[in-house]
């Protein structure tokens, strides 16, 4: 992958059977959307007949020219737009909108050959993504992610969902994309925080499947951070081929693989839930400071020694990134926890690293051992 | 099927590859639900591992035997059980309670490997399939029926939802069960009105795949209506299995071929939006008419002679079944139907009849022709 990083258009292959799907990873080609759009669709059984879609975006993207050429593109291509505008942030992905937007969908009269085009980041993704997957039970679904988050984590994988007001994700689906369109451009506008929060999970990819690109990232720090497009095609690319490896050995999260995409997130979602959604930790800063307390809790249980934790803290460090989760209560954090997915039996699972590069799905981590994790990542 | 209808166990296999599952009818032997659900349990991914279940019923089964029956084999099945009761009727079929029922699953911390056990009609095994599809991306579902038109019908398929206010069942999924278990004994409490709509979809089976069944339905209604033990486990296993052929042939309705177990539906949702879920039709009523209607599209278009039509009124009023749309106003249906699912670029599609046990699906009929089939199906 690294060595076609400089082309205009990379382009990768997601192999899932009759849901297999292209992600196009572009800079500055807005009007190739359409196109696109339009041969993803004729590949499906839904397609030829598609004429109409439902943009789901939110306002910081609609007051950006990102919306009106993605409409301009697709409407170029045949398929008339409507546009729903929801408020940015992770208190937006509810039920609440989710049934505002199933209002939407009835009101144009919708139905299986109407497209839903997720115009946005990871909350415009997820929850675009389940009112695709539950209306009329299933519309044809494109992924436009315009966060680096989102561009390299939750558009590729078909899980989408919403929040319950005391577990993330817990409502949701597995609902495949026809595509992903992604344009780095959409990254220049992004604030420093949302690029900083994208870069937690790119680290993540380095330290559960790819110990050379953990060695990279270090050594193209500095780029990734002027956000030179060379730089983020080749990590934005790099990572989805990652995940998209993933995602086709283990589609509904079945055999335990696709867990390891959870590195970080079993500490992470509980210090989103703690924290109470409130902008406090972004789900990406959330994430930095999970991966380092899973980190700690690695070495508590003589899985790793304490070199490859300092070594994440210094990455995350000049990449901005906390490694601390900054005085909340380990007890909450714990409490939190027990509601996660991956549970079996009541018991907490983690993804752990056995080494740079490789981690494991473990329940060997009893509730003393996560305590003395988090205190030790309290400060 | 027919000669195997006296034994007391009968047992139909649907082959949906790794979402295979059985359905299990039976007469008065509510003890044996335990180890069917274990045995269903084992032979799915997540099934060694669940040992609990939320049943969702609803305050008529709550005050009968049968809930209390059904948690006694699965507690003796080492599945600890936690009830959820809800209001019986359509209305309750929409978001507001799919969110409370996602409320109990986040209180009892609910994984992966808790099971939901829908006991009770339709509008109890497709809300409940709704949230066992959507809680944590997919629980494992028992379809538990206990109205006729369940039975034979809504439990059998893997179509599960919800209503919208504006349009029925257009927020679902498709999310297969892992076992469906009837008794028939259960439909010895069943009202008389409920049994009649049940026999509405029994009706439709004859007439869309099976004119031999028909036949038996003349032969055999006053024993049905009697409610003779093997006269119900016959008809109640040969429209499983009907309905099972169609389902294993066309899974997620992109072939076509499901979309004959829509006859009598597109008229008959219509009626239901516009009489508005009232209690005015039920849904066994609204498709009874809605069959006498869309045979009437039939004989419009010039696919079957009137007798068809007068053969059917004649079976349904032997059922206690209607056979007119009792002054509704043609308009607001055919308004209705615009927003039915098998849509396709804006054009009305029904499932019409070429003969006895044999329908087809097109989009021949213009709104001049619907107007007329309604109005001739009026009064």
């Amino acid at each position: 992958m690294a060595d076609r990083a400089d082309a205009h258009e990379l382009r990768l292959d997601v192999a899932l059977g009759p849901r297999s799907y292209a992600i196009q990873v572009v800079s500055g080609r807005p009007a190739h959307l359409g196109s696109f759009t339009r041969r993803a669709l004729d590949a499906t059984w839904a397609g030829k007949a598609c004429r109409s879609a439902l943009v789901i975006t939110d306002q910081n993207l609609a007051s950006l020219p990102h919306a009106a050429n993605c409409e301009g593109a697709l409407e170029h291509a045949g398929i008339a737009c409507r546009r729903a505008v929801l408020a940015p942030g992770e208190a937006t992905k509810n039920l609440g909108s989710a049934s505002r937007l199933f209002d939407e969908l009835v009101g144009m009269k919708a139905d299986r050959h109407t497209a839903v085009i997720a115009l946005g980041g990871g909350v415009i993704g997820d929850l675009a993504g389940f009112v695709a997957a539950t209306y009329a039970r299933g519309l044809p679904l494109l992924m436009v992610p315009t966060s680096l988050l989102a561009q390299v984590d939750s558009s590729v994988g078909g899980k989408v969902g919403i929040n319950h007001p005391q577990a993330k994700n817990i409502i949701g689906a597995f609902h495949q994309p026809i595509g992903v369109w992604i344009d780095t451009d959409t990254l220049n506008t992004l604030p420093p925080r949302e690029l900083r929060c994208g870069l937690a999970e790119v680290v993540k990819y380095g330290v559960i499947l790819d110990a050379a690109f953990f060695d990279e990232l270090e050594a193209a720090s500095a780029a990734i951070i002027a956000r030179q497009p060379e730089a983020l095609r080749a990590i934005v690319a790099r990572c989805c081929r990652l995940k998209a490896e993933v995602v086709t050995r283990d589609e509904r999260e079945e055999t335990g693989l696709r867990a390891v995409l959870n590195f970080g997130h079993t500490v992470g979602h509980a210090i989103e839930a703690v924290a109470g959604y409130n902008g406090h930790f972004q789900h990406g800063e959330a994430v930095a400071a999970g991966m380092v307390a899973e980190c700690r809790l690695a070495q508590r249980l003589g899985w790793i020694d304490p070199a490859l934790t300092e070594r994440l803290i210094l990455l995350l460090d000049r990449f901005g990134l906390p490694s601390s989760i900054s005085g909340l209560d380990p007890a909450q954090l714990l409490e939190a926890m027990s509601r996660d997915k991956k549970n079996q039996r009541g018991k907490v699972r983690f993804v752990l690293p056995r080494c740079l590069g490789r981690v494991e799905l473990t329940d060997a981590a009893g509730p003393e051992d996560v305590l003395h994790a988090l205190n030790a990542t309290g400060a």
